[in-house]
């Protein structure tokens, strides 16, 4: 085991507004990096009234999946405007792009340098406020960015918010598709981390995630989620960071990378495309594990999983043998070089695109 | 939820050599505060070991159980020595102790000055390393010490170990008594927690204890714990720690602070020697979790509960009738304010130690 969160959890109604004084504490001048939709649900206000007479420069400008390229210019803003703190409010694409920021403001380089390795100084401190229910971004310490392929990714210690504030009532305004594919991106965080890895808190932390899946996938197959499930989904989507912190993410992840930077497939639900299939070809290597995974889930079994999830799942597209082909090659050797239960090669990559995803 | 841990956590046969540089990286020269145990089970040597050339200091002599007034003494070594981190290595007696001196070494204050609120400097960092499966003081920030009357408790975010380090072939030279006083104080604090206090992630560490007590109840009982169970058990006393840092305790730890300091009683076993009429009096006020807990510890109900504490624990002894008096005299007023998911008087506390103790 080896567990280590980069900073305090805090969830409930009104979270924002009640701990001012923790996100005060983090420093002077704040940048807030959010996307429009933090205007919509009432996070960007809480935050403003929580930050009283403290002046501070708005980032919101984040596009969804933010490419490496995009944040040289965003992190002009923060240099600019000497903050020494960031405030991210949003999905995954917010925080790891503030993270992404932090990191650059606080050294002189530009983003490319972001993936070169050790950086001379820390991050600037990050609280993050997520308002979608996938990424589990606010707790862990990696931050992934698209370039013109797929999807890169950095780490430090430092980039772990030091102050993670969860008030699901963010996701009330949230589109039933946006919900659904970021529930099954933390499905999938936890659903890898469990067939790749074996510690007590990983595993802990993943069956917590099962056992929210079996409760709420009623609500996710009816389009109907009160506010005690989406209560449940962000701590779920918690629990996957905290999952996918200790076990790091599998071939799934690498593969899907490919279909988001290719085809915008939002992110969870590309990995979920490829997920079910994933845990067939791995059932024979972690036979025990898979088979508790579905019981907690309330499955009976990997093919029942599969089939929940391509019920849950909002449409993942028409591909042709040709794309699926251009996906495996991008994202093969990232693919085979993770952690997987049983060991891959190109051609598995290969089938398990092909099985996943319907081909014209 | 407040969820927050003061630092990293690595568990696992060898950690303490293949982390050293995590160690080393606390300070430049370490206090090691440790009991004699420490010097049979293998701990001091890896310790040793892994500091290599590195200068450090010893405190060997902390005692089972230890008062405010021995930490003055002990306080001078690190003074003296100018030591700038701590490395603890025992059980939660010589954790709680390096707490407090590191707070003490760090600022100009005597131990009766921990219990005054305020410090101006953070304590010396602390590297936690449990040896036995009980208090979880690796992952809490509060540190407990007796008086001549009772325990008291101090906290501080800058006493929660930066580092823990679980190694369960320490606990194979453990005798089977503290094996059990210990293991029972973890699932005191995972049942306490749990009564008192709802949210989704202490709920999700106090029932990884239980489930941990339902693989383990039978080892115990025999009195053979390989190192399967061990490891288990340590790992259950760490998630005890993360729950009582979210929760705090009930009136349960309250009560047995008096008779540890009257009686000499294992904490843990005091602990548990209360817990089980606790639930029953609490039961009226939490059936569902009350219940939910008893079915995932393998009982079939709170009063099966009582039954297998009772099997599972070494002798609690014998009291007086006045005895158990002074013990409510002592730590009513404690018990009552503690949050009790059922409100309390001094009667209910008297009952409670009647109910659980054999009285002459």
């Amino acid at each position: 085991m080896d567990l280590w969160l980069p900073g305090r959890i805090i969830s409930g109604r009104g979270c924002v507004r009640k701990n001012k004084k923790a996100l005060l504490a983090l420093g002077s001048k704040p940048l807030i990096v959010c996307s429009r939709s933090s205007h919509l649900n009432g996070s960007y206000e809480d935050v403003v009234s929580a930050l009283g007479d403290v002046e501070f420069a708005t980032c919101d400008a984040v596009p969804a999946n933010p490419k490496v390229s995009d944040m040289d210019a965003l992190a002009e803003v923060p240099r600019r405007e000497k903050c020494d703190y960031v405030i991210a409010i949003g999905g995954g694409s917010v925080i790891d792009s503030a993270k992404a920021i932090a990191m650059l403001s606080a050294n002189n380089i530009d983003a490319k340098q972001l993936y070169a390795g050790e950086f001379v100084n820390p991050a600037l401190p990050i609280a993050a406020i997520p308002t979608t229910c996938g990424s589990g971004s606010e707790v862990t310490s990696f931050s992934v960015l698209e370039t013109s392929e797929t999807k890169l990714s950095f780490a430090s210690d430092s980039i772990g918010p030091k102050l993670a504030l969860l008030d699901a009532g963010y996701l009330e305004t949230l589109p039933l598709d946006i919900v659904l594919d970021t529930a099954l991106d933390a499905v999938s965080h936890a659903a890898e981390g469990y067939i790749i890895h074996d510690s007590a808190a990983s595993d802990l932390f993943a069956e917590g995630v099962f056992a929210t899946f079996a409760k709420t996938k009623d609500s996710l197959l009816s389009g109907h989620c009160g506010a005690e499930v989406l209560e449940m989904l962000l701590t779920a989507a918690l629990y996957g960071g905290v999952v996918i912190s200790m076990t790091r993410t599998s071939a799934v992840h690498a593969m899907s990378y490919a279909m988001t930077a290719q085809r915008g497939i939002p992110h969870g639900r590309a990995c979920c495309s490829l997920l079910g299939q994933y845990v067939l070809f791995s059932h024979d290597a972690k036979p025990g594990k898979i088979d508790r995974m579905c019981r907690l889930m309330g499955v009976e079994d990997p093919k029942g999983f599969v089939d929940i999830l391509n019920r849950l799942m909002p449409d993942a597209g028409t591909y042709t043998l040709r794309e699926v082909q251009k996906f495996t090659q991008i994202s093969a050797d990232a693919a085979v070089s993770k952690k997987n239960p049983r060991e891959m090669t190109t051609e598995d990559v290969l089938r398990i695109f092909s099985d996943s995803l319907k081909i014209s």
